[in-house]
């Protein structure tokens, strides 16, 4: 076999759903000595790690952990700690990421109950309280900011449904932690996950998690081992507690890189953080909205790091994406999953949430609409 | 909550069961412009990876990739993908890796036949050959080599048993893949996984894999889905096959240094590669046992990347492990698990298998032992 040649990446402007660019000293600290995963220094950075994800995820719970996995494996930990066979769990779609959570509580033996919401629009908590009302539920699941559509779901009223009914409350953080206000423990949420190459701004390979002291006793009280001993907490908290006893092989690298991250986040102040996101997401979107373009959510339930914007009529959408990768280095995303209606996908997120990223993107669709054919009509 | 101090991991060699130390021109690619998981560009990066895999893995299985996580994560993968409820497997056990392996294989609902060797003895065929006989068997899962104990799994007579059978052979190269031959095709292996933080080099984070047409076949004409939606290959090789459908967000910089790491290892070429763990490894033996110390694995069962050593009476082995830390910045293993002799477990995996290396290990043991006291004889 031919040597394939040596790697050479164009440096692009990542502003699809994720991942985005990572800023500079949080790629040099990957490049820092590897240590052992049992070494009293990493040990050290494992608990300041864990201390600043409590601080991001406004939370005092004790299992608070990056997952060796992206943000999906984040999701699946949740899922698969949470869930035993027979139980009943409301799972919320309202976009791609409700469905995927749908799936995985079935493959974990659950039996899913489906609260659904068109796309572009939140979860009704009047059908979360109707599907409780169906049966002794274990869980209700929902996605907080939904990355298919850019749909921010008010979560305070369906986590006191949630609670009044006895069940445990477990929500998808992936694209709204560090970006919007995420409250944990205000919210009264029992086990969440997020992404890292989001609104932390860190390269995808770990998900954040955090399990409230209920989510804990429900995972000692199983009456059957998790389905996945990668993934199993009562094993990986062992190893991220005192005892240290070793699980798997930490990704040592990825976890400098949420260090030093975590570091930035604190540093600027998550509330300065969240505005950042808001201010360039709320930019955008106006901007947007002045050419004439439609957002696919509602004004009250725009996420601001991720905009969903409706193909306009007779232009070819994933055309318009590649022109824009091609010509200007800029990344957006299209629609996903087959039932998508058309769309672009901008995210704003981490280092690249700014007013002047949003006028690069803004400037370059400009360039690239103003000489696009529009598509003949089809009959 | 005031804020935890800069990374500054101090240098370490790092002789432990992994991870090694990795080329400086690797983490140079982890450093490298982040591109998105979808872009034109990293879909020629992940055609090159799957095709060096296979050279690695001495393979032609379309069905080769690295799986988004560790080595622990490839074990789930393989695990996860071939049992179905009910199935019998028989899963040999030498050491730490052999037992997980079993946990696996029970929490995936398979009927698990244990079949078992002594602390530092290979499995022995014809104990496969009598569990087989036993019952109509899916799977027969094996570790060819040991991290626990350093030794090397003969296993051609124990495919050629298992495929006599009709079941499927599923091994783990995490500690021999890149150092030892391992031959994919050659020794009629249906499923395999192994790490990159051992003697590929790279740092902890992914998981090679590579499954036969045969395993492939079983995959497909499973009753039931995989209990892993994230390690699911049927997903994930839509995303890693010609169609590209989106399943998560690949860990890019991950693959960015498997990437950089494989064109090394075809630079070297795979047999000196091999050879050179392998003068490394004997060199290393050769000197402990000059020096009156004592090898776990019998010398031809002996594992060329991972040497472990009984530690002497009367000396404390955590001990010595920490003083090599801390006065000669070298780390190395203790024994693994509960039930594991006193040992020490030294690597010359990837960067490090060299003999200076070696040296710089037994002129550091050879100084802490010279003025270690000894413990009291115990009554």
């Amino acid at each position: 076999m031919s040597l394939p040649p040596p790697l050479n990446p164009t440096a692009r402007i990542l502003m699809g759903p994720g991942p985005s660019n990572v800023h500079p000293r949080i790629l040099q600290a990957m490049a820092l000595p590897t240590i052992g995963h049992l070494d009293p220094e990493f040990i050290k950075i494992m608990d300041g790690t864990k201390a600043m994800l409590k601080t991001v995820f406004r939370t005092e719970n004790e299992l608070t952990l990056p997952v060796s996995g992206t943000g999906s494996a984040g999701q699946e930990a949740c899922v698969a700690n949470m869930v035993e066979p027979g139980d009943r769990c409301v799972v919320c779609i309202h976009g791609v990421f409700g469905n995927r959570m749908a799936d995985m509580v079935a493959r974990n033996g659950g039996e899913v109950v489906k609260v659904e919401a068109p796309w572009g629009q939140p979860i009704d908590p009047a059908d979360v309280a109707a599907a409780l009302a169906g049966g002794k539920t274990k869980l209700v699941a929902i996605v907080h900011a939904e990355t298919s559509t850019g749909v921010l779901q008010p979560l305070e009223e369906i986590s006191r449904l949630t609670h009044d009914h006895g069940a445990l409350f477990l929500v998808d953080t992936v694209t709204s932690l560090g970006g919007h206000p995420v409250e944990v423990d205000a919210w009264g949420i029992d086990a969440c996950y997020s992404g890292t190459q989001k609104c932390l701004g860190i390269p995808p390979g770990l998900a954040p998690i955090t399990f409230s002291p209920r989510a804990v006793a429900a995972l000692e009280a199983r009456k059957s081992k998790v389905s996945s001993w990668y993934l199993d907490m009562t094993l990986v908290r062992a190893y991220w507690g005192q005892d240290r006893v070793y699980h798997h092989t930490a990704p040592v690298l990825h976890i400098y890189a949420l260090y030093e991250a975590l570091r930035e986040v604190a540093s600027e102040g998550l509330r300065a953080r969240w505005e950042r996101h808001n201010r360039a997401g709320s930019y955008l979107q106006d901007e947007l909205k002045a050419r004439g373009l439609e957002l696919l959510a509602e004004p009250e339930h725009q996420l601001a790091p991720l905009t969903a914007v409706r193909v306009p009529e007779r232009v070819d959408g994933p055309r318009v994406q590649e022109r824009l990768l091609r010509e200007h280095g800029i990344e957006i995303g299209g629609g996903l999953g087959p039932s998508a209606p058309a769309m672009w996908r901008i995210g704003l997120m981490g280092y690249n949430a700014r007013v002047e990223i949003a006028d690069r993107v803004l400037a370059a669709l400009d360039t690239v609409l103003a000489d696009e054919p529009t598509l003949s009509p089809t009959a």
